[in-house]
């Protein structure tokens, strides 16, 4: 990327103004001085990331002609483990589709709603086909390893979808209730026996505003050579306090992240049915062996 | 991101220009007239995100100040299922260290080489330290859903960096092969029981030059409503042309892509130790159940 479309290398003061104002954004203002980093590099595309936040409500405008195609483009252009590009993507348009994966995903309107809906597949059944019609016997195909890279290089795709997605003004949020019922999206797109939908993206204009969610500090994310926890506990506290003051200020419940991670995970019934998961997928032509 | 930090949507007959030559390198210059899209949007993030390419050598030029630092910044800003963050980092440094995942990794000198290189972890070490210190049992922890929710996390950010990193001139490998012995990159780096590293990432600046590598048609991949096949046989002899021409460009062995997908996956023993992956991740702390 030192060829022509490289983006602008931080330079000028309103950029370290506005990387600072980004990385308050995000990780809290109250956790700004406590930083380790000032002004790092910055342009357009590290901007347009750190911006990002997930939108739960779309306005009825269309997006332009092509951005399917170069939202696809960016998603094939993605790294694929040994180019074996074990993804598949559906758009789905048909509103009755659209009406069944929105009540799978536990009622999200958003589904319903956004200009483009799409649903992000492992894809192993390509090989698969490719193994019937060379005579060649799989025997790498059972294996829990293929549904993984597929799973990886759908994740892959679809995050390229969504940073070209942001960069053109429109909004993105991730669907993972599809594995709240696979079987049930894998019979309404018609997917063959080694596809599964992982997870859906609802793509278009954002019909609210908000402001980006903080994340844990950085510290309790990056290490450096070994795997380190000393300040655990401290962090998660700080943590609780800017998202909590996150949570008032978006009139939104005011558990703690410490709670909520606690409520999603302390039991089984919180899953919605993804307990059942290593079953489902079995069902779907991943023995996961 | 209808904000100051929005790129310029396509305008101008440059911008054609520049876009219908990015989508010819990255689905061949002989699918360009089938293709079924014309100038859609297009700015230079998607400028970039097309443009990537897997790099496997690098000049020993350290990266700026900052950027390891920003690189985790964009792969925090990542969309994360339920704000759960079930993923760690690791940057690797030490040079023994470094030593040990090339080894693992069947010998890749460039991750020795390269600047920055990480380990992205699916890490539920965190949840399990916080059910320990409320003393919650986390009854969902033990499930496929969870790891696969871990791994799909640390994908999404490791893509945002990557993002990153390519929109400041820097170039990137994926490195897969860590799975060929997790528990043994466990162990080098000190990882707590439900951690893992799914893949690694370098991180550098390009010791060669390059063309991107063309991906598959996009009508073998995006579908309308329902998944369906109905050319993919001639869409496969096409693209076997595309890559073989390619290949013979650059040198490298004549296999059609249907060749390299049979003999990667015909073969337990091409996957190199990852058909043990169930028992691995189990024996560091994921049940999937």
């Amino acid at each position: 990327m030192d060829g022509p479309h490289s983006n602008t290398p931080l330079g000028t003061p309103p950029d370290v103004a506005q990387q600072q104002a980004a990385l308050a954004a995000r990780y809290g203002a109250a956790a700004r001085p406590g930083m380790s980093f000032g002004a790092g590099p910055w342009n357009p595309t590290i901007a347009s990331l750190l911006d990002h936040r997930s939108v739960r409500a779309y306005q009825a405008r269309a997006v332009p002609p092509g951005t399917l195609e170069m939202l696809v483009a960016a998603a094939q252009s993605a790294a694929t483990s040994s180019n074996l590009q074990t993804w598949s993507v559906v758009a789905v348009q048909d509103p009755r589709k659209r009406a069944v994966l929105a009540e799978i995903a536990g009622g999200q309107a958003h589904i319903e709603q956004a200009p483009l809906f799409l649903a992000w597949l492992a894809d192993a059944s390509r090989m698969a086909r490719i193994g019937t019609a060379t005579g060649t016997p799989l025997e790498g195909l059972p294996y829990l390893e293929t549904f993984l890279v597929a799973a990886i290089d759908a994740a892959l795709a679809a995050q390229n979808a969504t940073v070209a997605a942001e960069s053109l003004g429109l909004a993105t949020v991730y669907i993972g209730a599809l594995r709240n019922d696979p079987a049930r999206v894998a019979e309404l797109l018609a997917l063959p026996p080694g596809a599964v939908a992982v997870f859906g993206l609802c793509v278009g204009y954002a019909a609210d505003s908000g402001e980006v969610k903080p994340r844990l500090p950085q510290a309790a994310i990056l290490h450096h050579d070994s795997y380190a926890v000393s300040d655990e506990a401290a962090q998660r506290e700080g943590y609780d306090a800017v998202l909590g003051e996150f949570s008032r200020r978006h009139g939104m419940a005011a558990d703690s992240w410490t709670q909520r991670i606690v409520s999603r995970i302390a039991s089984v019934r919180a899953l919605r049915g993804r307990e059942r998961l290593t079953a489902t997928l079995r069902g779907l032509g991943f023995p996961l062996r």
